[in-house]
């Protein structure tokens, strides 16, 4: 609000109460924390305590959820104490560089990448922080300037250094910005190489699209689960959904866990020879739901084992020993041994018992959801009749339509 | 013969007619041939032409069968015209070399060789040559002790040199036994790293065994058409039997020719991501039989098809443009495509079309035999009912027990 970049309804109100470096953390915390508490009771506010990197209490004013955030008041990132006090040396800087009309820049911007999900710096979309946006109109000076750069000039490793601090070499992120403020600091770090990409996409359907306006809608789908099921009838893969239920934690502490337990679960697959077309996961009402569309879901009850070199006596003839049945491919011996998993049903079941599950990287909450309340393993078309709500559908849609946002 | 080292019912009577340097090639072949041809008819035989490397003349007398080959007489290696010339020098080097008790040893080891299916040059076994195992003897004195240092001592690239010319370090074959009459010739040239390690495991067997007659004896094989369906049904593979008529040219001509297609048929398949559990082939009644179990003989409609980096401005536009369904994958984009082919039925058929068949390497004859007589594709349970003989259900057998010949 301070900066005039604010999108309407996007915006949580965030106060920060600035105090001397004379106060210790100690101090600082009472009498922050006192003090938000009697502006939101003044104001007839409800009041809450709640902990980030340090503790700040939240009202509800007038249907506004605000938060009042002790700090300090720091002249630059060598006083920095903890990352809440850099967003004031932010502040100033937009303060003091953006002008009212960039200020407008900023708000296109912003509302451009909401709707091309290309805008958050959570790890849910991995994408732009505001400030991000904030800096990119300094550099760019307009919204279609950022996006014709995006469009044409952009490649892995871009670098944006507005005060020529000359550090951005230290940095092998796709977008490189380095902190105007901090030039140690990448802005763009939490960026993921996908929504970079995404954007640079986006930047140019739009600079190529004649109706520009609808860019600045989110793009509505509008599907049937006959029309999924169709795509999946006709790709003759074999698409499972594993569902999962997440405890009630901050989604930057979840979706990591879930998209490992993904990782983990394609890791898994292909080490038991299921290879996969590809992947997803999404979250909603507290489960997770992970997309596996395999190539195939049944494998022989054999594989070819491999043992040591023939001209290692002792081995071969141990392995010989073990199995009985094991014959000669050029300098080494090999087993026509039994498969352990025939069927993605059966390893996946397997993989997520408790005692098995140690090949997996789950995830701390993850692992003991699944411990505690189970998991749900369906076949795509299954899930889509049975368990399917709006959500999924748009979900599984979105799965089998990736660049839907950024197109219109 | 002259070595005293030929195996009953082994050996063909090779005569060579040994001409001083000073005829010109045209004289020695005039007068060679005609020289030959006389004896056999002084003889009462039947003459024949033939050529090989040059040409020679075949008598049939009392039911042997008589080379009579013409080749000049060379004191050493440095003489050397072609290379019949040098078994002159082979024969003298064995006469002057191999004892009488060292000729019944060389008896031993090459009965052994051949029982265990590891005895000659030949293209189709591409194992011990006889003048490999006369110079074993030499190396290593007796039978035994020849399996003894094969079964203890052998590995890749073990070097044999009688001569100690200290020419070995030249060579990277399995075994490197360096010739006596000619320091730059690997004797063990044409020996496969299988058949070397296959020798190897034999002679292993043979030192354990405490029946060591059975080693000279061929191992008989004793099995039904329902004992070979009853493995491939257990091992729930996908197994094809493609059979080819193959014209009546020499065997060295026409095996490589049958593992050069079905390497290509293995990498094509690969290509096509269906992935093999085993190959193998056969050859008989001038028919070729190429075996190419599977692991899966159906894929999805559909597989990944990665296209430029995002990037790549120019490129991934055109990727878009004629993909409309092109999606980002972190950097680039990819394509969910149609799959050329769907089963290995269609991916065979296909690729032996005359018009397709230039993805594969046939080798002259086999693609001449494809396209003017065609062939024959079946699933080998299939084949086991409808076409097999006798020689196909051993041949099915001995792929199913690889090690079935060096075992007892």
């Amino acid at each position: 609000m301070a900066k005039k970049t604010s999108l309407i309804n996007k915006a949580d109100i965030d106060m920060f109460m600035t105090f001397d470096l004379s106060f210790n953390e100690e101090e600082l915390k009472k009498y922050g924390l006192e003090f938000g508490k009697h502006c939101i009771e003044t104001l007839n506010g409800k009041s809450e305590l709640r902990f980030a990197s340090h503790p700040y209490i939240t009202g509800f004013i007038d249907g506004y959820e605000i938060d009042f955030v002790p700090c300090y008041r720091i002249k630059d990132s060598s006083e920095l104490k903890s990352a809440v006090d850099r967003t004031i040396l932010h502040t100033d800087y937009i303060q003091s560089h953006l002008t009212d009309e960039q200020a407008d820049e900023v708000l296109l911007l912003k509302k451009f990448m909401s709707c091309v999900n290309t805008y958050g710096a959570n790890y849910k979309v991995s994408g732009f922080s505001g400030y991000l946006c904030e800096l990119l109109i300094l550099e760019y000076k307009t919204f279609e300037n950022v996006l014709y750069n995006a469009a044409n000039n952009w490649h892995n490793m871009t670098r944006i250094d507005l005060e020529e601090y000359g550090t951005s070499g230290n940095f092998k992120d796709p977008l490189i910005v380095i902190d105007p403020v901090d030039k140690n600091r990448n802005v763009a770090a939490a960026l993921s190489i996908q929504k970079f990409n995404e954007f640079i996409i986006a930047a140019r359907n739009f600079l190529e699209d004649k109706d520009k306006l609808k860019f600045f809608q989110k793009h509505e789908i509008n599907t049937t689960t006959c029309e999924l099921k169709e795509v999946f009838k006709k790709r003759k893969t074999k698409c499972y959904i594993l569902s999962i239920s997440v405890p009630d934690l901050p989604t930057d502490v979840i979706y990591p866990q879930v998209n490992k337990t993904m990782n983990s679960l394609k890791r898994v697959s292909e080490m038991y020879d299921f290879s996969l077309l590809n992947t997803s996961y999404y979250l909603h009402d507290n489960k997770a739901y992970i997309i596996l569309e395999y190539e195939y879901d049944i494998l022989p009850d054999v594989k070819i084992h491999n043992g040591p070199r023939i001209a290692d006596k002792i081995n071969s003839q141990n392995f010989k020993n073990k199995y009985p049945d094991a014959f000669i491919m050029n300098d080494k011996y090999v087993n026509i041994s039994p498969r352990k998993y025939k069927t993605v049903n059966e390893m996946i079941n397997e993989v997520l018992k408790p005692e098995n599950m140690s090949i997996l990287k789950l995830g701390k909450n993850i692992k003991e959801e699944i411990i505690n309340t189970g998991y749900n393993l369906s076949g795509v078309d299954e899930f889509i009749d049975n368990d399917a709500k709006c959500e999924d559908i748009d979900e599984i849609f979105l799965y089998l339509h990736p660049n839907y946002n950024i197109e219109r």
